[in-house]
This record gives structure tokens, sequence and C-alpha cells, in this order.
């Protein structure tokens, strides 16, 4: 049974006092980015909460509050998963309908006015300063149907990717918050297979459903993270749309892999999730039948979520389709497994660093993750609600994506907001 | 005619007074890192210079002196290629034999004994926060050689090659300054084309001899940077040694190119040698045929530099063996036709950002920037000076590059002295 609050969460909300996600906002009145948590249609302001000793109920010694005097979330997510449980624990006490704490905030009605601020008010900022960003590949279904688009049933998959997470760097500079415009990229496209390549606006503008996952700890150069102890360097979860422009990839991948197709932007929702709010969700991954190198075997078998994942596209005239419904518990390796297989090398991770799951598919029609599986490589028409159909996505369309677990019962939603954005015309 | 200085400078010094390197240096003493410059056998201190009023002859406006008060080059970057000049010439000036302002260094024993160190008692350290490093495979012969080598003559080159610079994000967190060890990492390989891959050290670790190119400007996202101004976002230049793990890279790079191969260690030279000091060693690429796409065409004919590059081993033993001489105009697309194309699609690039060539290599025995290449795929070993062989490198191996443009004449030439590391063994 979750806790409910004095505070009024709306029924549905992702923001129930069971998640207490993380994040980075500013308002209008004062425009310096600062940390804050979000909680039903509320955001608690952490630094003017901390500024007025709001967390002089916090037993813990480690906490220094400056740290929500701070434009990122990089400080907090150093202090270690200890101190995020406690601040986490500490809130939720705070919000709770019989808080032992009533002064702190409930009764406190210059505080609340001042530190709870309406959600549809505040500005959200990307919430970690990323060093990196590293997008994996573990969604199986995804990895198969384009193998299949690409290469046929018979080699849809490549020899290693039952052995081991393959993953790429990608560009952490092009990181944007859900909100933001997505401009439509221009670059070189080869438009006949036998011609030259043309400079172009790209005409296979794609999404890709994913889940994110930023780091809180580092590792020293050459000292790889074990598998057990991968989970500890995860501060939390975010929904990721690594958007890509498949035609600008066909042409520039070959022999070093994606670049320009995806380093124009990639979009985050603005609210991480911490993995204790998403405890109560572990499941098992998609099974792999081959026998993992050591370094790679999971002892627990509930290594992913089961985070319920919506994609929908809203064309210029507001009307909404859902393209996609799926689960986050299509991936088979876990982020832990990533982190392992990422340092296995020597190659440090840091503070901020951001790893992408890959693209979450299923198998069927309705549960895939990027236009590219649901046209068959651009073959087939997706039909949207208003009878326009899309190949892939048009300037003015779109994307948002939602993940949600638990039931609709109001106190036990954890959920991870939006990550939305629109196109908007190449500059050409 | 190059000046000459004041202060004694060795004949065939890398860093005469038409040098003037920026680097960040600390000290037994003072371990703090802060900004420097390289002149002869010396460094200049510019936290104590400028602390010490040593610019105080310097008439630019522009110039906020707490920017050598800091651990990194970052801020001093981001002021733009007009400061960067004026600093250079200003301390050219202070350095020169007949120097107008021989108050400032030259007959200031307090502070030449303060600010003047010995360049082998200081500890180099990386010149910048690298934001992000993205490596282009720009060296033709290079491209051409691998290419013969995995798929035969007749395909050696991918069809976009002569298109666009092929690049590909690589790792920042992994760059480290020349003299640090390199831990031979271990990985994933397979041994046996049909068998299952094992975890082992590395067999097949390997050199990749690059230029790199520091940035001191961003563009924001969204807007490409025109090849025309992509000039001036180039901070200067160090030699980088991009090393590679064949065996990891063989099993992991399909579909989305090494990961783990590089990601385990790149070595940078410690001084970044400014575009101006280039400049007198300006030269034209390699001919390229192809019709570039617009956004791609150089008006300039001498786009890339003249740097005379070479590869040496120090096995255990201390014996040194020159494994490559070549040269930095080897180079098909130039540092402003990477930027023009890495931003074409509206990605942000940053002041730190690292861009690497790809590995420089010639067409001849003795001129290729990789043992991958000397030994035709590890078919052929590599004969060493003291009778030992290499197929790639053992533990205890230091490789050496070195650059440097310019006559004998001790005042005119212009190098980045040592890019170097030795490999220890893996932890297994």
């Amino acid at each position: 049974m979750s806790p409910t609050s004095w505070l009024p969460i709306p029924h549905g909300s992702h923001f129930s006092i069971a998640n207490i996600p993380f994040g980075i906002i500013s308002t209008a009145r004062s425009q310096t980015p600062r940390p804050a948590v979000a909680i039903g249609d509320f955001v608690l302001d952490l630094c003017v909460f901390a500024l007025s000793d709001g967390f002089r109920g916090l037993e813990s010694t480690a906490l220094d509050i400056s740290i929500f005097n701070e434009k990122t979330l990089n400080r907090f997510a150093s202090l270690g998963r200890g101190v995020h449980r406690e601040v986490r624990e500490y809130l939720q006490s705070v919000f709770r309908q019989n808080t032992p704490i009533p002064h702190v905030l409930k009764d406190d009605i210059n505080l609340r006015q001042q530190a709870l601020l309406p959600r549809e008010t505040v500005k959200n900022h990307t919430p970690l300063q990323i060093g990196t960003y590293t997008d994996f590949f573990a969604g199986k279904h995804h990895a198969e149907n384009c193998g299949i688009i690409f290469r046929g049933p018979s080699n849809a998959l490549q020899p290693n990717y039952l052995h081991l997470p393959v993953g790429y760097h990608s560009r952490a500079s092009s990181v944007v918050v859900s909100g933001t415009p997505v401009r439509r990229p221009k670059g070189q496209i080869l438009l006949q297979r036998s011609g030259s390549p043309v400079l172009a606006a790209s005409q296979r503008l794609d999404i890709e459903l994913e889940l994110g996952a930023f780091l809180c700890n580092s590792n020293p150069l050459g000292e790889p993270i074990d598998l057990d102890k991968a989970d500890d360097y995860i501060f939390g979860y975010v929904l990721l749309n690594d958007w890509s422009a498949r035609d600008i990839q066909a042409w520039e991948a070959a022999p070093l892999g994606p670049f320009n197709a995806k380093s124009f932007c990639s979009t985050i929702s603005p609210w991480v999730v911490l993995p204790e709010a998403l405890q109560p969700f572990r499941c098992a991954p998609i099974p792999n039948e081959t026998s993992l190198l050591p370094y790679l075997r999971e002892r627990r078998t509930d290594s992913v979520f089961g985070i319920e994942l919506d994609v929908s596209i809203i064309s210029k005239e507001g009307r909404r389709t859902v393209l996609s419904q799926t689960t986050s518990s299509n991936l088979i390796y876990s982020f832990p497994q990533m982190i392992a297989h990422h340092t296995i090398g020597g190659c440090p991770l840091e503070v901020g660093d951001l790893l992408g799951s890959g693209t979450i598919s299923g198998t069927k029609p309705g549960t895939l993750g990027s236009l590219l599986e649901m046209t068959q490589g651009g073959k087939r028409m997706v039909q949207l609600a208003d009878g326009e159909e899309r190949c892939f996505l048009d300037d003015g369309d779109s994307v948002v994506i939602e993940g949600r677990c638990g039931s609709g019962d109001q106190d036990g939603i954890v959920g991870f907001g939006e990550c939305s954005g629109t196109i908007i015309p190449s500059i050409l």
C-alpha cells in the first residue's frame, strides 16, 4: 500500500509519492536553473526548500545542502546511491499524509508558496551536464527487425550480438530536454545507388524509443566495473528519443558507424527517476540462450524494468495517434551489463554520463520503437488517426514518448512524464 | 628570418621562439595544474607570470589575466583566435633577443627564477578539458591500405570515402597526456571464426599516428559552421596516438563501429601548437578528383600542414627503432572540412572538443602509421634494431611519436615534442 499525500495528487499522475524524480527547473521569476523534484501537478524547488532549512529533519550528516544550489544534478548525483535514497525517502516523508514533520512544509504556508510551484509554470532543463552519451543496441527485437530489413532473416543478428551488448559513442552536446524543437537535419544523401550524393534535408527522419540511464559514479582509467557493483553507478533513468536520419545514416555509416545521422539531436524526458522508485517493477529481460562470458553473467534474474512505454505522433493539426505500445523489458542486456562491458577494457565512466538502451521494440505491429520497423524500411505507410499517413516524420509532427509503471491506484504510479519534440524545417 | 632569443635555445629544439605552444603543467613544489608555454628547454609558468604583472606590456583590453589561473586552457581558448595571436606575439616579443620590454622578464632575475622552469622538472597535464573526441578517417592512404587488407584492392575505399570526411565519436574520458602508461586492454576476442569469444588481453595492440585539433569556439545546436569560417574554431594542434586493439575491434565493430577497441586509451602530446605557428608550413592535401558538394569545397589549396612525423618503438631493453616517417599532408580532408561536415546536420561543437585526423600513412613501407599496415594485417613481422621483431605491441614497449616543421635553423623549428606511452600488462 503506497503512502498517500496531503498534497492532492491527481488520479493517474506520473509523479506519485512513490516516485519523487529529480530534475532541473527555472521559472520566469527566477531564471537560474536549480534542482527540483516532481510531485503531482507541482514541483518542489529544492534550492528554496534547502535554503529555508527544509532538510533540517534529515539526519544525514553527509548532505551539504549547497548541492541544491547548482545548475545541474551532477554534484548531487556524485554523492552516491545512499544519499539519493535518504533524500528521496525524506521527501516522501515530508509529503506523506501523516507526515511526522508537518512543520517542514505541510504547515508552513509561506514555504509552500515559495517552494511548491505548479509544474506547468516551470521550465525544465537538461538534468545533468552530460560528459558522454553512449548508445547501446540492447533491444533484441529491434536488432532483429532491422537485421531482417537490411540483411534478411537468416543473418538478422550479427555474430557478436548474443555475446556482448553492442554499443557506440554518440554525441552528448546535442542531447536536449523534452519540448526542445527538433531541427530536421540536412546532410549527404545518396538518392540513386549509382549516383553522387546530394546535400539535402533528411527525408527519412525517424524516432528511436529508448530508455536512458544517468551515471552517478566514476571508475579510474584501466579499472573495469564489476557487474555486481554496476547498479551502484546508476543515478536514475529517463526516456530517450534518439532521433535518426535514416537516409544520412545509410550513406555515411560505413565503416565507422552512425555519425551525423544521430548527432543532430537526442531528446530526454526532464525528470530522472531513481532506481529505488523502479525497484518494485523489476522483471526479467529477453532470455539469452548464449553462455555469456563470466563478466556479463547476471546473478539476478530481474535485471530490467517493466516500464510501459508508448509513442504517439501528433500531427500539425493536433490529432494524436498512438503508434506503439511496448515495455522496457524488451531488452536482452541490462544497464549493469552495459556498464560492465563498457569498462571491461578500462574505459573510465564519469558522473553525468548518459547510456542509452538502444531502440526498444516488441515483435509485432503496434509494439515497434522506430518508423523504420513500422514501415518495414520505408515500404509501407503508417496510418494516422486523422486519415493522414506517414512513412517518416513530417515537419510540424510532434512525437511524444511516455513511460509509466504501476497500477491506476493514484499513489502507486511511477512515471517519467513526457519526452517530446516537434520537427521544425531544415535550414537550407 | 626568425627572431632569436636571449634565452639559449638548443639547436634543433622543438620549442623555438617561432613556436610558443600552450600547455598545462604542475611542479613538485606547486601541484595545482596551470597554464604555461614551452620555450627551448624551459617552460614559462603563465600563472606566476600573469600574477607578477608580466602581461603589463600587452595592450589588449580583452585579456582577463585570471584565465591563466585555471587548471585547463579552456577559458583561454574560448577567448578566440585574436587573443591567442596577441598573447603568442607578446610572449615572442618578451623572449626576443632585442626585446622592447626587457624589464618584463629578461632583466627581472626574480621573476625568471619563479616563472621560467626547466622543462624536465614539470609534469604535463591534459591541456584542455575535452568535451568530446571525434575521430576522423582522413588519411586516404591509411584508408586504402586497410581497405586492401580487409576487402582487397578493388573495394579498398568505401563508396562514401571520396565524398565526405568519414568520422565517428570516440571516447574523451580516456584521452591522456604523453607519458601516461597504457594499460593493455582486455576484451572479447574471437580466436576461431566458428567458435565463441573469449575474454582475454588484446594480442593485437596497435598504434595509430594522428594529428589532433582542439576547438576554441562553439556553434549553436542546428547551425552548421561554414567551411570558410571553420579555421577560426581551431585553437591548435597536438599529436595523437589512437591506440587500437585490433582483435577486440574485429569482433565488436559490427554494425555500429569501434567501441572498446579504442576507448581504453588515446595519448596526446602535451603542448598545443597554435595555427599561427604552423602557418608557414601550410601545403596541399592529397588531391581529390571527386566533385565535392559545395559545403566541403575548399577555396584555399594549402589546407593542411607539412608536419614531418615519425613513430619509434623503444623495446624494454631501451633500443629505439624508427618504424615510420611520414608527413601530415597525407590527408585528403582538412580540419576545416571535418568541422564543416561534423556540423552540417546541426551538431553543436564546443570549446575543448578534440578532433582526430585519422591515421596518417604514406603509401610505401617505412611511411605507415599503424602496425596493422606495416605487418599487412598481422602477416609479416616488423624488424626492430636489436634483432627483435614485432607484429603488434609487447608489454614494456614504448611508442614515441614526434612531429616537427621547419629547418635545422635553431630558431625556425616548430615542433610538438613527444607523444609517448609505454604498454603495461593487462590486469586479468
